[in-house]
């Protein structure tokens, strides 16, 4: 197990040490559960009385936090980031598959396969694909015709992206997520529908994550956008035409209808449904469960059913949970009126 | 590439020219992406604008868009149907797998399959299945025993069907959706639950497409039924028993519990819930994220939580939206009569 | 097929008769289905008037519901559980896939699978997993390293288990289930996110059922825990670190946040979302839909956007329905002040 001195830390994560620079550290961990010779972190300020309790050798917090503290401390900008980074020098990434192809994988012979890339069992790749230098593509995975896919990648089980479809670098997939499925679209003629062909793809870009059991839906023509270092969450929807702009999250259930846009670093809650052709300025934060029926500037923060700004949203709220009070108080009007009158 | 005169492409859908019926086209294309010598059109009077900029030879439009038309036209009802017809002409949909079956799918010698079957790698069939002609079993999909899918039909990877379900001719199953699953029931026994057995099935009739990792739960006695044509999106839930009828379609994300009947040509937004027990009518239209907890008329059009007549929603919104300053005027009020008093 | 005389079923089910004893019974069926010689049930009184047309011989009823009977009964308290019992004397669960390995499935040699397993095509078993006696894994399942999986569970089809995960006994995992995906967690840093690494893992106990394409992210450290006893209906979200405690059921496409911690015997409706860091207590119900913001006592019944007491929510929506005719009679107060003014 390697051990620092929490002044060698602090030198990786720019932080000042209070207190003895010499603590050594062996191990990173939560504040109730961390052991002797641990380092652990307070970002929140709701967890502070835990800090006289821990047994950790060492705390990294926040610049802003003016505590008295009662072990030696890392103050840092970013406590998460902070962490993180100690955390990882402690557990580092353990491989998930050695490179190398399973035999019971189908490989087309005209998929292209970089270095180190890593194929599970039952894995099926199909024609004229790019597989990235480190890519890792567990089991039972199907990649369909055309696909390509960047480096050092990782689809876990069961993912399953359809033909023509682009992902760039360290893209994680979960398992049993759907890229490029077919868009919902049929043309209405005398009482029945006909599908419209969906000949268009999904590009997902570096750095984008996205959860268990999501679908994305291949744009009609064109293309259907997961920018850079997007978030999904789990049992996302993205309907055809989408565009999600760069670092936007998005927590679980929530849908995007077709042909909306969302702008960049847009953080939106869980169950959220937008409708279709809207845009989502940069920097919008939309409650959770909310449903967002129309164009949203940068920077609103939005909440309801429909959503509103959010202060409006609480006013609103504030009201009708008073409201049996407030039918009381215009039938009380009423009667005086009719008294005055 | 083949190439039509206007005059050819009018006929074949029945349409209208206005303007130069000797216009030669080669291909079918968004308004704001075609390249001359394509064909493009124009049904949202919203788009309007983009007919003067488009590079398109030739635009296919709605009749009653009484437009002059800065390029030659086809006038037609049915805009999105008959260029549909156009595009297909030019764009003919590709063999997604050729026949044959793959060395190492695993099919039961009592499965019986039809003319022109592709079956892809890692695909199980199980006892007694039978899979009617040209339809297609992609990569990594699951037929237990004693199911029967029709005609023409086209699952995409990593479907699942469980016993004894039937599917009907041209069904589209996308990527991941679930048929034939448990139905979601269990007696309480002092304090615990013993699961009833789901000993009913699916049935699925003919021209129904199903969306990626949507779940349609076989009855507990009896049948889950989806009827022809019916178009569900990705993530849908449908509960044990439930009939959704002829033609209805269901937007992403929503869900029907058990044992409710939706009649035919119904259409039905993201992410709404319907309770169970229930019955929809015909022709009833339902807005995204309602919460149905009743029967609903023929030809209704409802949304909210709960769904209420979209007319009186809107109008209830409309209050809702001004209670801040409602509350206001009854404080007025309340101060006034104080002073009359 | 075997036979009963209604005494001898009645004694099964610690039922009283009434009407003749003797009367033969061979089959058990619902209502409105069931034919001369078979079994029936009656629990809901709304389907009381079927009693007099029913083609069974006997009916099993609740002892509460008083009525005159036309046919031969069983009086029993908790019918539902005693028809089942006496359903499944008439038809016993079928294997679902005979013990044995199927050669197409690939199982690390360090595995260790129990007495009677049952394991189908496709399937994928990592290092050190153990797998109970009577357990059966059907075609396409992924299970990763070091899971852990108790006697006679059932796992169907394309169900996929991450690494590390402890499954208990007599677990029922439907059709793309995912267990223990990676939490969704981020450290944000300078406009992007760090991922958190997911290092913990889920536990699911004995008796569990988590339905169709169903998703249990794994704890970031630690644990995500569902209890004995829990049923999850279909498409449920389950975030890293929660708990749901024993007995509680879930409703299709309900979603809990991270650390929220769930009591035991909790009714959750669909399409329910809670935040999370939040409590709910032991045999609290949730209505469908509703959005839970923060903690709940035990016993309570809440429901809504934002979730309240059930009552409460009731009485809030009689007024909402008549907020138009209220804002008239607030206009009629305004002019009939400014009259007497």
């Amino acid at each position: 197990m390697p051990e620092f001195t929490l002044k060698e830390l602090a030198s990786k994560v720019k932080g000042h040490i209070v207190g003895d620079s010499a603590t050594r550290i062996h191990g990173a961990a939560k504040i109730d559960s961390a052991a002797e010779g641990e380092l652990t972190f307070l970002a929140n300020p709701k967890y502070k009385p835990f800090l006289d309790q821990t047994r950790a050798s060492a705390v990294i917090i926040d610049q802003k936090m003016e505590y008295d503290l009662p072990l030696p401390a890392i103050r840092v900008d970013d406590v998460y980031f902070r962490f993180l980074q100690i955390f990882l020098i402690f557990n580092p990434p353990k491989e998930i598959l050695e490179p190398g192809i399973h035999p019971t994988a189908v490989i087309h012979p005209s998929a292209e396969l970089g270095k180190k890339v890593a194929i599970g069992a039952h894995v099926t790749i199909g024609e004229n694909c790019r597989i990235g230098d480190g890519t890792r593509i567990l089991h039972g995975c199907v990649i369909m015709n055309n696909v390509e896919i960047g480096k050092n990648g990782l689809l876990y089980p069961l993912v399953s992206i359809r033909e023509n479809c682009q992902i760039g670098d360290r893209v994680i997939l979960h398992n049993g997520a759907v890229i490029g499925s077919d868009g919902f679209g049929f043309a209405p003629y005398e009482g029945t529908f006909h599908k419209i062909p969906q000949i268009g793809r999904v590009l997902i870009e570096d750095e984008v994550e996205i959860g268990a059991n999501c679908t994305i839906d291949r744009a009609t023509m064109g293309e259907t956008v997961i920018k850079k270092g997007v978030k999904l969450d789990n049992l996302v929807h993205i309907a055809h035409n989408v565009e999600v702009g760069e670092w936007t999250v998005m927590a679980a259930q929530s849908g995007i209808s077709g042909s909306t846009k969302i702008g960049h670093h847009v953080m939106v809650g869980g169950q959220v449904g937008m409708v279709g052709h809207i845009t989502i300025g940069n920097y919008v934060q939309i409650g959770a469960q909310s449903g967002v029926p129309k164009n949203v500037p940068d920077k609103e923060i939005i909440f309801g059913y429909p959503a509103r700004p959010i202060m409006r949203t609480k006013r609103i709220e504030a009201v009708i949970n008073q409201l049996p009070e407030l039918l009381k108080r215009i039938q009380k009007l009423e009667k005086e009126i009719e008294q005055l009158k």
